[in-house]
């Protein structure tokens, strides 16, 4: 295990109705107006919260300024948009009520409101972050984990680069399981991918004795795999989706990856078609993660082995690991199936994919390496693609 | 699962070195002397860091007074002295290094240090409690937990009354796992039993769906059933235990166990045993736990067969519930004895027990009922008393 510093000060508000009551949690950090981030009003409406948190925030006087029109694949214009009002308006505090896409936003405008620079500077390091606004966010949908951790993922709009950075943690998080009722299936089924895959980019470690996070991050993509697929194919109901969302937030919350590498090829690597084609970042997950196992299955096949016995429940072959991967790949391309997302690009809507200018934009045009489990480059880059056609 | 807030503050530093800079975390949290609460300087200097922290805090400037001869089993009296000493020295932070019994009287101290009261007012609710003052550890011995969590467990002096309350997180932890390197072996047993049963008592729940944090609590207990036991039986080496370290971290930081009740009636009932004869804590819950089981087996039988099944690996017998859970009871007995620990009460020093006395102090003389997976009061306690015998 390597050494590591673990710091999550997020409060996490969890149940039913606990959104009713965010006011409340927004005077505890500040006594201004705020910056109100959200989903369309039409969209919260049908979520049926619009009215809610605009009373509490009403009954304990919070004033508040507008912010919507945020895209998935979050663009780096509407974070500039939001820095801009906060910095005019001298805001202290920012609300964001959506998905990753909204939370991210955020985010990235509660650090950005603190420099001189632009946001796209902390992300290439030309600009130091000095720390962030307060932010309190309600989330309409388990997927990304972005609650209760400092990642964010934010697209430049001029030439669709999307880049990951860690910012800050949000002060409170507000989670009621209640808010996907009127999540659709295609929305169900991407965000248990997500947080499916958050948990296995961490399970292929280059670090050794790890066995107590192993089998941590087994029992929650166990029961992702169970309980997502069950609110996947049966509908809501209130116990198995207050469970599928706090595993979205325990799966990417770095409780259970404290002092082990994770991978993290197959998030960089389909970042890139997400970027360019405007792919469903968990289509593009499903379609790279098979064919990054197909080529890294000979780095360490006992792990590989051990994910698909252990998360899959398939049974080991002692004789012949090949077959117990074979086997496991099958098994997790079936449950990808299951959920009705594509497991190769050719099930996507993409259809002339330029597989040389994504390796390059991966690459940075030839320097950049992603992966820890095996460290990639361009040309492995190329050959993934290849093998996800 | 229940609604629940979850706020867990606390800065982990872990690994290799973490201690030989504690100075600088001190620093960053307070400008004043502070109060250095520790083991015995002879057993710092066994442990080889005394000379490490009072170096590191020489380097950043920090004055201290040291404050000793803590008992395990910790008493009120010494809390008292502690507080006496941060009301005469205007004492803002503390600095505690030493295993459970330190870091639960550091607690009691900050927050006695803030009220005009006595720590024990806080505890039978007399008085309210008003924060804390700022708390560091460094931990000898992972076993307790106490480090990321506000669980505080003091004994009163004049009538050995046992009593935990939750107090305040740490405000930072350094967890060494090479600090355990002398720790003789009956300690090593004790602290692998602690963090076990802290996993235990909340698997045993009377609420409902509760999965993920069912596969993960198993993750946890599997780990410290393989990995402590590596640790007794063969010794110290480093992956080992920093596995187990963590795991004791993990196991009472309430990130397991979010939305569910644990039980604690055995934690209860066995401190009774502590409280009166002063026998070790790991040893009062190994004599109680089986027979807590025992019963309560009928309870829920199909959540105590998961328990054996999942945890203990004993093959399930799909036909006869009590078959699975004898046979579960019978390993988690070996397990026990291959630790060294007594599963009886004859099989420790005590040999008179007071049953009627014990069980009128965990009732508080009739009133006080204990557990949640089932309720329990005088008349089971006596039941279990005896079944321990």
């Amino acid at each position: 295990m390597n050494n590591f510093r673990f710091y999550l000060p997020t409060e996490l508000l969890f149940g039913k109705d606990t959104h009713k009551n965010v006011g409340a949690e927004v005077v505890k950090h500040t006594s201004k107006k705020i910056l109100f981030v959200r989903l369309a009003k039409a969209s919260l409406e049908r979520i049926g919260i619009y009215g809610d948190i605009t009373a509490s925030l009403a009954e304990h006087g919070v004033e508040y300024i507008e912010l919507d029109g945020i895209v998935p694949n979050p663009l780096l214009s509407k974070v500039r948009e939001g820095v801009e009002i906060c910095k005019r308006e001298g805001i202290e505090f920012i609300l964001a009520v959506g998905g990753g896409s909204v939370v991210d936003t955020a985010k990235a405008i509660a650090v950005a409101s603190r420099i001189d620079g632009d946001y796209w500077d902390i992300v290439t390091g030309k600009t130091k972050m000095n720390g962030g606004l307060g932010l309190g966010t309600i989330i309409t949908i388990p997927a990304t984990g972005t609650e209760m951790n400092a990642s964010t993922v934010i697209t430049r709009d001029e030439d669709l680069v999307k880049r990951g950075f860690m910012t800050i943690c949000p002060t409170f998080s507000i989670m009621n399981p209640e808010l996907t009722k009127t999540l659709p299936k295609d929305r169900v089924a991407q965000g248990v991918l997500d947080m499916f895959m958050h948990t296995a980019e961490r399970y292929f470690t280059p670090t050794q004795a790890v066995d107590l996070t192993d089998r941590m991050q087994e029992g929650v993509m166990k029961t992702i795999i169970r309980l997502g697929s069950k609110f996947y194919h049966k509908g809501y109901d209130y116990d198995t989706v207050a469970e599928v969302t706090y595993a979205s937030t325990v799966a990417h919350n770095f409780t259970l990856c404290v002092g082990r590498q994770g991978d993290w090829a197959t998030h960089n690597i389909g970042h890139e078609l997400s970027g360019e084609y405007d792919l469903p970042h968990a289509e593009s997950l499903t379609v790279i993660f098979p064919s990054w196992i197909r080529y890294t299955r000979g780095v360490n096949p006992a792990r590989t082995a051990q994910f698909f016995v252990n998360v899959f429940g398939v049974e080991n072959n002692f004789f012949d690991v090949d077959d117990t991967i074979d086997r496991g790949l099958e098994a997790m391309e079936n449950w990808f199936k299951s959920l009705n997302m594509p497991i190769r690009i050719s099930e996507t809507y993409i259809k002339d994919v330029d597989i040389e200018k994504l390796a390059n934009k991966a690459s940075e045009g030839g320097n950049r390496k992603l992966g820890n489990f095996k460290q990639l480059s361009h040309d492995d880059f190329v050959a993934i693609y290849k093998l996800a056609l």
